[in-house]
């Protein structure tokens, strides 16, 4: 086989991800060359303050004056984006870095689901290859699994847990008995959520991650309409509670489907059986399932995030690029990628449970039933469970399958009667 | 993106896996060449029997008069060996192919383990492929994974349920308390055990699956020796029924690791935690899982044989093929594969399970307890329940952890004991 040139790298925006890649690819250089049968130099690299106390010393001819250098000078082939955000400086580069033929890689999953479509059709053009096994599912090579070892399959669905924070955060509520915010604020300490945690508790950060993942899926371009997004923010140790009593675990999902050529994506918390697969993941730990034809039922899992996974899929990507493999960002050329139509769920069915906190009098219950059955909603089981201090009760219900629309107009009309001292909590039942 | 010229394939060996692989290939030409930019042709085929009635029809023009042809003929690129066994007419198709510069695709596992090295070498000479994603796991794209996915992992054990057929009788003598005959007996019935399922029950067909595995985990030449092999033929529906009143399951598990570099692989029935991940995988399903740095632990779970997973394997060979992705069939070059020397698990120890079914009369406890204080093996919990004859009973012994030759000698020593009814039962107990 025949050597070829020397790859030259430019790492920008070097924080724990960004230090830990620099230092693995210098430690692993040798190995990673032999299995591609080339040779690459980390040549620049640039981050937004040169003189931040970092655990390893770079050499000063290294850094670029400017981070947007990395899109224009000659002596770079591959361009590593660590810097974040949708916009700004990280689309700055990455989009320049592209138009001069730099192949790019890339974590930022919030740029990749916003300007995938775009960025898509420039890196096809210009021969180059845009990498973001990272975004995804870090410890999890879900991205090349679809583009490679599954390349033939037809997915007609793909769902999992996809953030491992809050994956954290329901695993230990259901474990401890423990309360949202005390969770919350141990997890910060022990550095599974970030400071400000924000975009992986309201589900945002899912959202970009199985737009990515039904876009490659479904070889449609990547749709951002009509997704349902609901956090785990105001989920209850009360109803993490009941449901075990119930058979059932709170995790959040993310899950993407076809329907009658329908897409239909939504991000929220699901009340799963207790002893399936998916209830079983806990901690920082992701899952992606994927039921696809000829292959099945297939199962991916493992850690989502941190330096580790998230370099192994980093170095994955550049050793694709190394290898001169795969120039189609999304597996087919952006001509052939779908417009596929999507539906929200206002008409899709689910079994739920609902839990109201009333005053406990005559007629609580007839008002409830008779807003229930106005909305079609016929009751599977019913609980009723008196406070302690007696004047108030808590009532479960486990419907039947009915409309979402229906489940959630009769939630906001529950939510107004004055009888209920709290919000109403509501979660949909998942069969999986 | 330049067009290059049409790939042309021969498919030797027209079985379920061949047809189903031609059918396919046929109705998702356009998809598959989209996804590759490079169009390909079915232009051969081959089989033992051209005239055995077959699903489909195949035109006369592509009927080799030979199937050694296809490795010879100018006019094909890729050749896809579905013969199987590990030598003959198989051996002597994908060496010839290699030699004649031929890409080669297979499912081959025996092939692999036994010729894998050799035809490494052969392939790295030639510049062409050889490609055995079929061979292990089919519905898990695993060797993909390793030689891509966590191409930068050290990876320190890997370990799985690779037999679809063991498994599944395993779980349903442990689902419905049925004996081993009368499950395999439906099994073949139901397509899920083969009219002669030897290789799948005695261990032989796992052993050649992680002999790949560990040669592509831990970029080592293909070990064949000290692996220790068990199958499932003498578990007995008592043990799994003890196992579960003990809290285990009995899981037939393939394990290779590096202890102080050296190479441990071994293939046995496991006594496994109820409520661990891997006791969970039932049915026919497949699991791999891999400890690495810096993923950590990585798991995947899927369909591990069938027409459908092996075809889905098969296909992402020749799409690896046809996108000219991967020259190095074992992820490096020959050249930097190491020699790992390998040790047998008698200085490895282990936790056991062994039942004794004994005449119930004086002495025998005493006797028990002697020989295995003798072999040094330290008894932490004992439970001897009668027979319902009452003239004989059956004594359970669980092992604190012991070296495994002090257990093995144990087990023949009181195998040969006169008061010992039945031979002795023992499975070493795992802790994963």
């Amino acid at each position: 086989m025949i050597k070829k040139k020397t790859y030259n790298i430019a790492i920008v925006g070097l924080g724990n991800i960004g230090i830990n890649l620099y230092r693995h690819l210098k430690n692993n250089k040798k190995n990673i060359s032999k299995k591609n049968n080339i040779n690459f130099n980390i040549k620049y690299v640039s981050a937004k303050n040169r003189f931040k106390k970092r655990e390893l010393v770079i050499p000063k001819n290294k850094w670029l004056k400017n981070y947007l250098d990395a899109s224009k000078k000659r002596d770079i082939d591959i361009v590593i984006e660590l810097i974040g955000g949708s916009d700004g400086a990280a689309k700055k580069l990455v989009f320049n870095s592209l138009k001069n033929k730099k192949h790019v890689v890339t974590a930022n999953k919030a740029l990749i689901s916003k300007y995938g479509n775009e960025l898509s059709v420039l890196a096809e053009k210009k021969s180059v290859n845009l990498e973001f096994e990272a975004a995804v599912a870090g410890g999890i090579p879900i991205i090349r699994a679809i583009k490679e070892g599954l390349v033939t399959n037809k997915i007609n669905k793909i769902y999992g847990i996809l953030n491992g924070t809050s994956n954290y955060i329901l695993s230990k509520m259901s474990g401890f008995n423990q309360n949202f915010k005390d969770v919350l604020d141990s997890a910060k300490k022990l550095g599974y959520a970030e400071k400000n945690p924000k975009t992986d508790l309201n589900g945002d950060d899912v959202k970009s991650k199985i737009q990515i993942l039904s876009s490659l899926a479904f070889q449609c371009f990547t749709n951002k309409s009509n997704i349902t997004v609901e956090g785990i923010q105001a989920i209850d140790h009360v109803d993490i509670h009941n449901a075990k009593v119930l058979g059932y675990k709170i995790k959040h999902l993310a899950i993407a489907e076809l329907k009658k050529n329908r897409l239909i994506q939504r991000v929220h918390p699901c009340m799963i059986k207790k002893d399936s697969y998916i209830s079983n993941i806990n901690g920082v730990l992701n899952a992606v399932i994927i039921e696809g034809d000829p292959i099945g039922k297939f199962t991916l899992q493992g850690e989502g995030a941190g330096p580790g996974p998230t370099t192994s899929a980093l170095v994955s990507d550049i050793c694709s690029i190394l290898r001169g493999n795969i120039k189609f960002p999304f597996s087919i050329p952006h001509k052939s990628r779908k417009k596929i139509k999507s539906n929200d769920i206002s008409n899709e069915y689910f079994s739920s449970y609902i839990r109201l906190d009333v005053i406990d009098k005559t007629g609580v219950l007839s008002s409830i039933t008779k807003i229930l059955s106005k909305h079609k909603i016929s009751v599977k089981r019913l609980i009723q469970n008196p406070f302690k201090s007696k004047k108030f009760a808590s009532i479960i219900i486990i419907s039947h399958k009915s409309k979402n629309l229906n489940l959630v107009k009769s939630i906001v009309e529950l939510g107004r009667k004055n009888f209920l001292i709290n919000k109403p909590k509501f979660f949909r039942i998942e069969n999986i």
